[in-house]
């Protein structure tokens, strides 16, 4: 398979990327490192990203972002910054790359635990996770040429501790290994409209 | 209580209206019925609404819009229609009455059930809803003011399926007065961070 993975130099891209690429041809996008430079907030990028990478089996989403912030001091423009980023981010890679992914190939986002086992200041990730599990759920079974889509959502990863452990307490971490498993599940088996739980 | 029902002219609006009139004060909030007209795109429009209205006990929101259309027809710009109209609105309200929600007060939000029990053209009402849903479980834990906040995720309302049918072939409905159970559920009772499956 030819896999593309968008935020592929970031904790989890990059071992998601060390996992595939022990079995198919893997090509690395991020904002500003790996084989090809992308800006997931600008339609644009992402359009002349697909032009350069060609035909797809597998296109692999490890990144967006959102802003952490205490519920009382959030407004409707960091709301936005979230939907706008990691949401549709993701929604623009999707779209896209309907015209560029071979028949029964797939789409794996990520979204992440904090919807269903929420901390403080994520009230906007929450939002925006949710979002992405419930359009992975309904996009499925629209899909055109059989192509699957599933979500990723982890929860806190072990080796990211060092910087969140603060905001985690109590929440049992896992390897990124183990993370990389649920993307290797989602590109190389069958599921479809699934939400991987890691946690 | 005092209790602001935005869309409180439609049809679960209504009910919840009359449910909730037969024991507290109820003003009904809608886009151009009800005693105040508001427009939930527009943080002015919802700034001289709570002005207006003044300090209440509880605020319910029964409305919202989204595209419904089929997936491979969908755009960028037809999410965004339903990210700023229904997700973004409730959140506007929910921001800006913060600070007209007496101690202990409540706010209802409305999601729906296909995020997780996907209809064709349902992909961005199912990324609203779940977005919602996120929310919801994630702001209740940083409330100020002991504030409480749920959302009521209904199935699709018998009184609908003259105009709805087609699309929710085989879901059973539910009558739209058990639909307006939850919503006093919400606001009578205590609990938080609920989201109401009504199905």
């Amino acid at each position: 398979m030819k896999i593309l993975v968008v935020g592929g130099s970031g904790l989890i891209g990059a071992e998601v990327v060390k996992q595939l690429s022990e079995r198919h041809e893997v090509v690395i996008a991020s904002i500003n490192q790996g084989d090809i430079k992308v800006d997931i907030t600008s339609e644009n990028s992402i359009k002349e990203m697909y032009r350069q990478v060609g035909l797809l089996d597998a296109v692999v989403m490890t990144t967006g972002k959102v802003i952490f912030e205490t519920f009382t001091l959030m407004n409707a423009e960091k709301y936005q910054k979230g939907l706008q980023n990691k949401l549709m981010g993701q929604i623009h890679l999707v779209l896209q790359g309907l015209d560029y992914l071979n028949a029964s190939g797939s789409f794996t986002l990520t979204s992440g635990i904090l919807n269903r086992d929420p901390i403080k200041s994520g009230s906007s990730a929450a939002m925006v996770n949710g979002a992405i599990d419930g359009f992975v759920r309904s996009a499925a079974i629209e899909m055109p040429k059989a192509l699957r889509i599933n979500a990723v959502s982890p929860t806190v990863v072990t080796e990211a501790l060092k910087d969140y452990a603060p905001y985690f307490r109590g929440y049992r971490p896992v390897p990124v290994a183990e993370v990389a498993l649920a993307y290797c599940k989602s590109v190389e088996g069958l599921q479809t409209g699934q939400v991987y739980y890691v946690d």
